[in-house]
């Protein structure tokens, strides 16, 4: 609005879009967070992202951290780096600390709470393809293409994987008073997943299995093709279990490129 | 942590740190505020992100927005741009929403508020030379440099003058009931400041000098030599009104390159 | 190797490496050429680039330009913008002085020509795939996506196609005598391809269709699948002649991610 | 020119600007050059850069390589990385094979030699001022200040005198009989830089300070007042050796932001 002679300033401004054709993932991450209080609380704020930005298709969430995957075609604030994580992650924060007392009367927050963002996008993704032809072949048949879209997703679903099992023996460790916040991480520095199962099993006869999906898995937000978004806590890494029958979120007609 | 198949991901995420011995500016931005009601409180907050960020040594608000200052030298998060906007927003919003309450009891906040950031950098500055030598002269000596950090605040000093004048004659015309905020907009659109201050005084009694500093020219956040936050209403434009007696915020030993 | 206070200036050389998994075009365009004269030459150019860079797969020229195409998963030079560009556009350009008094005898170069280039990335390609599964079907199948990079050497193909028609009856009508270049360009303003083609035939008794391939269609280097360099002046749009016939170029087994 | 489906690709390129208000540093490097027997040349070929980028104010070359450096007001190219990198480096390079028979007659080229460039921005300079005020003080006065362009420059410079001071060691046993090269290269290995003034002087009779300074000290070509291109072998470091009696160079007065 206002014109001066130091106007000029601007310009130092440099852009920082993101290729073109790509998809974008916006990842959010607690900064010092106590990890475990929390995972309720961050489905809200990413559901509350996703209804801002219609161009979000999917986010998975596990800790204190959020992932926003863009379509690739979008053209959302130009794709500008800075300009999405900053926007996101500011989004993001507030609906934190917005509805935080609906979810934890009793703590108030005694500090404002932050996030960093970050911003990564990936080329490629694993296609599950209906091919049709004619004369009709006598099944659908599926190509898969392995691809780093979904690899980052497996990725971070591995993650949640072995965070959440180092973090239920922990503090099934801790809080049963058997050991200090020393003595279990010394004690599960050098186990493997099945001496964990064990330990779970045998001291505190807690069958890993029946642990809730969403802590196990993660909470994956999509939107459904009325636009609207569902939950799921389900396998992200198989493509029995979420993709094949979600086929549309990885081949939307507009991204026919 | 996760060591998988799927890590390979993770360098997927491209680079992008400020050049080295350049100020960088983080200047965060309300996302459709109403900008009359919420100066004391961005106030708050640009303290807060000062109070967590030593290196930012200056930072200056008005309006909805606040510009905040790194040294030349700092090496924070490594220069990294999407991380330094997503952070320092991040932590501006979360204290924007915690303190809220603090200052705006009877009017709740509605929905969360959030705020884009963005990330400049300034190569030169200008800079106040106290010169000495020897034998010694009369007096000392300033040597002034114009450059592009100063006029980066001057910038957004202007900026906010324009607003302001604009925004007190439109508030007065509405409140007061004299104009709809259409008619006060057309009346407004092609007078100079000049005719604004005229305005304000003949049908408003309104002195435009005589209004609070904090409004007329933002406020100024500074570290003091002892480290802590001090507060400024002035001019940043010339050099007498906060430069000359701020000499070392521009020139620091360490970023003595 | 020199150890000295002044070294961390190299750290102000800031990276820009190219996303992974895309791949990378190096354009290669002369700087103010006679454009006719010397297209067998950068032919030439080109090949060299190739044989020193075993990562680039396929290189397509026209006029006075040469894109060379690097396969996606290449990490030559860590994938450096301007260390591709400059490389690239210096062996190139290199080549040219070197060859060029094989082809020019007659005329000798009056100064040293230059060439610029530029790097631009593609995450996808149209792909064709032969299917195979079981039972098998009657005949083999081919998948064909519609892709960025593909695109990229349609647009220069037509280009070339463009350019070359207009160059041709811009010539045969400065070269015959029938007009000044001014003239020429006049006429020609205004008219589609089919008029270009009638103006050829019935006044230069040019059947257009019976210049060389090389001419209309440019040059297409690509490597054998025993490591040779191979050329070809072929349609690059349709899929029938070039790309049906060397499918692994597009689909080498070590980009399979 | 050519208007069709495919010109979206050209939208993939992303811009790489150089900050505003840097000085711009292109420095171009041999490709696995034989050092030892090309300086002359490089200085012609620095010296036809300079001719057609008038915004290059100075050129620091030694060994294989040149530095050049754009004044930090400088437009050209937009301050485009790659367009800046890929074009200096391709005229260098043109003229180098170009050139070549005038100073090698005798030693045609047998391939096509080429250089990288890169690009490297700095935001300060070590600036000499003349203070002039009134009343005027018994003598003018400089101040200095260190800062990075300069410092880049020192770093060449000594790189410069470490390499030749090694390579001349290294070449004078090699030459006359007494090493093999492996030998030569263990013998000087743990040598510093007194040792190797020594073993000059007590076997071969050679007073390292007798050495041509073009060969010590590199070939600063710089340009005059008049826009011609002027060539000094001279120390950069110092203040005295160069940079005061060439004060404009450095606070041209259209830098003067």
């Amino acid at each position: 609005m206002a014109n001066s002679r130091f106007e000029y300033v601007r310009n130092f401004e440099l852009p920082d879009q993101v290729l073109l054709n790509t998809w974008i993932v916006v990842r959010v991450d607690g900064r010092g967070f106590h990890k475990y209080v929390m995972r309720i609380n961050i489905i809200e704020c990413a559901k509350a992202v996703m209804q801002e930005f219609g161009d979000i298709f999917l986010a998975y969430g596990q800790s204190d951290e959020y992932s926003l995957v863009f379509t690739k075609t979008t053209n959302v604030y130009n794709r500008r780096s800075t300009k999405l994580a900053s926007t996101v992650g500011s989004l993001f924060t507030s609906a934190f600390v917005f509805h935080w007392p609906e979810y934890f009367k009793s703590t108030p927050l005694t500090y404002p709470p932050s996030f960093d963002a970050r911003v990564v996008s990936y080329p490629s993704i694993k296609v599950l393809y209906k091919v049709s032809y004619n004369p009709p072949p006598p099944v659908h048949l599926h190509i898969l293409r392995s691809q780093n879209m979904r690899d980052y997703l497996s990725w971070r679903h591995v993650d949640c994987h072995i965070n959440n099992l180092y973090n239920t023996c922990f503090w099934s460790l801790v809080h049963t008073g058997e050991s200090t916040p020393q003595d279990a991480e010394a004690l599960l520095r050098h186990t493997d997943a099945k001496a964990k199962h064990e330990l779970l099993f045998s001291q505190f006869q807690v069958n890993y299995n029946d642990i809730s999906p969403m802590f196990k898995r993660g909470s994956t937000l999509f939107r459904t093709p009325d636009k609207s978004i569902a939950i799921a806590h389900v396998d992200l890494i198989k493509d029995e279990t979420f993709w094949i029958t979600h086929i549309p979120l990885l081949t939307p007609r507009q991204d026919d490129h």
